[in-house]
Formats: C-alpha cells, sequence, structure tokens
C-alpha cells in the first residue's frame, strides 16, 4: 500500500476490489494463443453503469446495444461481459445475433435479464466472434465468478498488450473503507476520444445516476481522452464505470472525484506507455493557456506528432518539431510568449532559445528507455504558452520500428 | 512530349518554360553536402503573383513577410529567392533581417525595389540561415538566370527528397502556346492544409489578377491541401503561382484552370509518392459522398492513418482499418451502404464482405513497391459511400521502418 495524496493510497494487490463487486476471466479458445480471452464483471443490485463510447461512425454493433440497453436501463444494469480475440465489428447482422445470444446466455446462468447484461469485443475487425467456443465457456465463466478474480479478468480482456493494466485505491471515509478499481487493455489504435481501449471502474461509494455521469466525463477528458498511441480511433472503444453501495454524503464527492480521476489516468498513461513499439511514456503539459480545452489541444497535438514521437525515439531534443506540433493545434499563442522545457532543461525563454546542454537532454531522454515497461519511465514535455492561467496534460509514447513491424506484419 | 488530354501534353524536358521566365539554381554552401540549395525565379514586368501559406500557427518569418509584400503590392511582384539547408523558421529577429538583407541584395542586383522580391526558406528550423555564403553567391545566382535553367532551379530547393519534382505541360490555343511549368519539394512533415513543401507554378497565359487567385485556390483545395505524408504540417510551407503574358479570352479559362490542376496534382502526387521512407502512392478516391468536402476528407482520413499506411506497407488488403479510418472523419455515412474496391477487387459491397482473393490483392499491392520511386506506381482504394453525387480524391504513401530511421536518428 503506498499513498498517493492525503485522502488515497494504491493497493498493491488486486484482491481489495470494491464491495459487492465479482470478477471472473478464463480462456475460451477465442484467442489462437489459448490465452485468456473471456471476463465477466457482475455488480451487486442496484449499481448505476455510466458509460463513454467511441465517436467514430463506423462502430461495432456490440457499442451500439450497450449504448441502448443502457439508456433504456437509465444505467441499472447489471453485468458486462467482455471477448478479446475478435473484435465483432463490421460483421453486420451476424454481430448483432452473436451479442444477443452470448448476451442471453448469460442472463439465463445469473438468473437476470438479458437487457442487464452488455458486452464488450476486442481483437481483429471483421472477423465474426467464435461463438460456439463463447457459448460453451460461459458455465465455466459464470461459476469462477469471485471477489479476487479482478486479475484473472484484467488478463483476459488484453489483446497484444504487453503488461496487465490494473489500478486499486482505497481510503477511509468517516470509519467507512472506499475502494475503486480500474483494468483497461490498450495497444494500437489509441486516440482520443477514446481509443482501442476497453477500461472498466467499479466504487463502492454509492453515488446517484446523474452525479456519477458528470463524474466519469469530468475523469474520462482528463484521461482517456487525452491520450495518444498512433492517431487513431477503434470501432469499440468503450469505458464503463460502475458504482454500487451506500450512497455517501455529497461533501465528499471532491474525494470521490480525485479517487475517480486517479484511476482513469494511471490506467491511461498505463495504456500509453504501453503503447505498440513504444519505449517510454511521453508526458505534455501545457501551462499558461487561454482555457483547459485549449491546454489539452496542443498537449494532444504535442504527443500525436509523428515527427516529435520519432525524435524523442532518437533521444533527440528536436523542439522545433515540438512547437511547429503546437503551432498547427489551432490553437492561438504567441511564439514570442513561449517557454519550453524538456524535463529539467529549458530550451526556449519567452521563444528564444537557451543555452542548454543538448547532450544532457539526450541523456535524459535515453534514460527513460530502459526496456522496463515501467509506467514511471516518463519524458516530460513542459510549455507555458504565457498566454492564460489555464492548463493540461497529454500522454502519449515514442514511434518506433517495431510498431511499423507490429503493424504492417500481422493482421491486427 | 506526350498527350494528357485533348488540350494538353506533358513537355519530355525542361527547356521549354513559360514566355519569359527566368530562372537559376546553384550551389551556395548552404548545405554540407554542397550540393544545389539557392534558387531564383525571376518574372517578367506586369506578372501576378498568388500566394497560399502554412495554416500553421508557428510560422517562419520569411512566409509572414511574403504574405505582406504580396498583399501590399495586390500581387505584382517580380522575383522569388529560395533557399534550402535552413528554414529560417523559429530565428526571431534575425530571421527578419535576414530576409531583409537577401531580398535587399537581389532587388539591387535585377535593379527592381526590395519589396518586389519575395523569400521561401527550406531546411533545419531553429537555425538561422547561413547568411554570410547566401550573400556572397547572389551575384552568381543573378548572372546564372536563364530561361533554360529551370531544371537547376527545381534541383536547389531539394531537401532529403530522392527525386526531383518538375512538371511542365503545354497546348496551342488559337495559334498560341500557352505553357505552365511547376515544381516543387516535399519530403516528410507533408500534410494539408499545406505541408514542408515548398511549390512554384509559372504560366504564360495571362490571366487577371481576382480570376489568377480563383484559379490557384481552386487547384491547390484538389492538390497539394489533398495529400499527406505524416499528418504534419510545417512552419515554411508555401505554394506561389505567377502568370504573365498577354490577356487571354476569358472563353478559354476552363483549359487554363485544366492546366494548373494537372500540374498542382502531379507535383502533389510527386511529394506524396517521395514521402520520407515510402514505397510507393496511396491513392484514395471516395465516390458518392453528400459534397466534395465530405469525400476529400474522408479521402484524406485514410490517407493519414498509421495503420492503414502500415498494412499498405505489409501488402495487406486490411478492409477493416480502411473502414475504421473512414469512420473517424467525422463525415456521416452508414457502413451499411459502403461498397470498398482495393485495385480491381471488390472487398465490401453494401458494408458486406465478398468472397475475395487476398492472395491476388495482396500481389496488387505488392506489385506498386517496386523501389523506382515512379508517381505511376499506385495502390488505388476506391469507396463509394452511395450517400450522394459527389468524389474526392487524396493521396499518401505507406508508413515504413525507414521513416522512422530517417526522423529518429537525424536532425531534420
Amino acid at each position: 500500500m503506498s499513498q498517493i495524496d492525503s485522502n488515497w493510497s494504491f493497493v498493491d494487490h488486486s484482491k481489495e476490489t470494491p464491495e459487492g463487486f465479482l470478477f471472473s476471466g478464463i480462456s475460451a479458445g477465442l484467442k489462437a494463443s489459448n490465452k485468456k480471452d473471456l471476463a465477466l464483471v457482475l455488480a451487486p443490485e442496484g449499481s448505476i453503469f455510466s458509460g463513454m463510447f467511441t465517436q467514430s461512425i463506423v462502430r461495432a454493433s456490440c457499442v451500439d446495444i450497450c449504448e441502448e440497453r443502457l439508456k433504456r436501463a437509465s444505467g441499472f444494469v447489471r453485468a458486462i461481459l467482455i471477448n478479446s480475440g475478435q473484435a465483432n465489428a463490421c460483421t453486420g447482422n451476424l454481430g448483432i445475433q452473436h451479442f444477443q445470444i452470448a448476451t442471453g446466455k448469460i442472463a439465463e446462468l445469473l438468473g437476470i435479464k438479458e437487457e442487464e447484461v452488455l458486452m464488450c469485443s476486442t481483437g481483429v475487425i471483421g472477423v465474426p466472434i467464435k461463438i460456439n467456443d463463447l457459448i460453451k465457456n460461459l458455465p465455466n465463466l459464470v461459476s469462477d465468478l469471485k471477489s479476487n478474480n479482478f486479475q484473472n479478468a484484467a488478463e483476459a480482456i488484453l489483446t497484444t498488450d504487453l503488461t496487465l493494466k490494473t489500478v486499486l485505491i482505497e481510503t477511509i471515509i468517516q470509519g467507512r473503507k472506499i475502494k475503486i478499481a480500474g483494468f483497461a487493455k490498450g495497444s494500437g489504435m489509441i486516440y482520443p476520444n477514446m481509443a482501442t481501449m476497453l477500461a472498466f471502474l467499479t466504487c463502492d461509494a454509492g453515488i446517484q445516476k446523474e452525479e456519477w455521469d458528470k463524474m466519469i466525463s469530468i475523469a474520462v477528458k482528463k484521461s482517456f481522452n487525452a491520450i495518444s498511441v498512433d492517431g487513431e480511433t477503434s470501432t469499440n472503444d468503450s469505458f464503463i464505470g460502475i458504482n454500487s453501495g451506500e450512497k455517501i454524503d455529497k461533501r465528499f464527492f471532491p474525494i470521490i472525484q480525485k479517487g475517480i480521476d486517479i484511476v482513469c489516468q494511471n490506467l491511461a498513461k498505463n495504456i500509453a506507455r504501453d503503447g505498440e513499439g513504444a519505449n517510454c511514456l511521453l508526458e505534455v503539459l501545457v501551462q499558461g493557456a487561454k482555457n483547459t480545452e485549449d491546454a489539452i489541444m496542443v498537449a494532444k497535438f504535442i504527443c500525436n506528432s509523428a515527427l516529435v514521437k520519432t525524435a524523442i525515439h532518437g533521444c533527440d531534443p528536436n523542439w522545433g518539431r515540438i512547437i511547429s506540433a503546437a503551432g498547427n493545434s489551432g490553437v492561438e499563442f504567441n511564439l514570442n510568449d513561449v517557454d519550453l522545457y524538456i524535463g529539467n532543461d529549458q530550451i526556449l525563454e519567452k521563444g528564444k532559445l537557451k543555452q542548454y546542454d543538448s547532450i544532457k537532454v539526450t541523456e535524459y531522454i535515453r534514460s527513460k528507455m530502459n526496456g522496463k515497461y515501467l509506467v514511471e519511465d516518463i519524458v516530460q514535455i513542459m510549455i507555458n504558452l504565457n498566454s492564460g492561467e489555464s492548463k493540461g496534460t497529454a500522454w502519449g509514447c515514442d514511434l518506433s520500428k517495431k510498431y511499423v513491424e507490429i503493424n504492417s506484419e500481422y493482421t491486427t
């Protein structure tokens, strides 16, 4: 357990999940690798689900049906079935049928209504789901539901991810332990808004629907919508936040919001850090913007620039590319006002080049590329536009030959 | 000479340049390689210049001054000095001084006013121009001005380009020969609107200012603003179209527009084909869109998708990525209406997967990657959205490990 702020601490293991939630994750033979590929989350009765989905016009049918079911039930559903291996996108009517068959069967096994089950998919686009294998394994999946099977569920949703992405935190409010646990998958096709990412958050603070929707929306803007691996938005991107439990007093809402932000930002950073072929996490903080939207937009453009990403890959403090990317964001600023730092070294002061030690800055970048896939390996860039009081952060990663290899040599 | 349409023919050599224009291109020692790096175009008296410049907020001062001089003179300027090696961007007051010194000296040598000289730069951002070397070589540059030095000028503006980019065409209208000649440089950082590209077009059709501005704007939209190498817009992107000569009757304007379109599209395709690390030209035609803007937007998103570009590089007919990229364009369409072709093979019909021979399609893509850097090596993708009557085309290239290598191992 390690302290994050005056309220929240990370929980080191994945057994202390929020009260009443059950998880399961097994191998159903959907992936050729025989790794885990089917997960289930069952929430306590009365839980509130809030979902945010891909903004692409081309969406997997599962996304459309999830959104529809959530809307019709005003967020009061119960379970999420998640499969990896096939994305069930661009699969026409067959995709819809498979969704209905799978969620119908889960409902039957759990003794709930089909409309109370959501289903999220990730994997290859355009290939029908291996529905027979999936259906055959649903009884095992259900019988394996446990409060401490969180990690199995988190493993089962991964595709080309190299690392498990889980974040568990807790706090004590008026003698009551509050827990938030999130898990995610990412890898390629990661770009705001949302990404080829699935992420799920469970929380036992007991927040009513309207407030919960608002909290989730705030957290997503500053986390999953502020990361980029390759500028691609997927057909299946989904984030679902669930909360349950006795209603907490609203004066503690800011603490809960902080907790949700922490979990979402940590998952988002883990996704960017584990971008396909990535060797480091790139964090761009923009200060002195006219508003938060402008700040995040400039930060996103820098994180998403192929030329910045390749420069970082080459450990080259190529400030011209950073400034050039900022200039393409559409946000108005004056170059003669701009301060730029890479790590602790100031490169530009009011738009003018400082005498900086480029070898030292190169070594700073290189030191973050240690091959350990730690989210702590952050190359930090800070820009102050000096044209306002707002700030915002975005995250990305370097662009390597490995990214090209992964995406040109395999169908994903 | 080879026929393009009923009016225009390509001129095979670079000696038949438009009437009255003079060109020069020499080495002034600005590039470490000692290759040609300084060019000059002198237009006949009374010529009309129309310029379009980068839309980035961070612009080289040369771009600002060019735009200002063009505006003040209502397009009636005379000469363009172009250097490669240093972009003269993010160089503060020094950059402005260097522009003024260089154009002042050219004006003196040519006996015209400083305000009648424009200057375009390309090369490394943030490094001051080697002004002493440049100034020392201006007399040679001016004394070398000839109507048949077009190719030297075209060579002198290249940076990491692998191929020369020139297009010369001619037609006969009422017994009068009309010629259009364009040259360009591209390579990385190529994205609409404009690119790290410089392009110059000369024409002797004699069109008045207002009409000429309109013609240039129309041509740019369908050419330089419809290409992408890496989604990056540069600090220096500039296109300048010059026309001169006896005024042609306006009933021939459509023929002239066609000619300008041909030259601009050919230069643009050459830029995309010669994108850093590229092995083929990618051409995406979108049909059945509600309007031309939508069609070009969808085509651009496909050309600009890292996942489509890596798939093409891997000769993988990954239609899921193509459709997914189209879905991210923000243009409304229904997947169930979409037809998709790669080359001559239909992959989707009304959103449904056809039985197609994926090995044949892979071979089609592979056949375009012959290492000859020909603009004829085109991988063609066609999408019909079947939701309107409009169409549009965009061009790009594949994304290779070589792109990453070029941009991570060298400061450019």
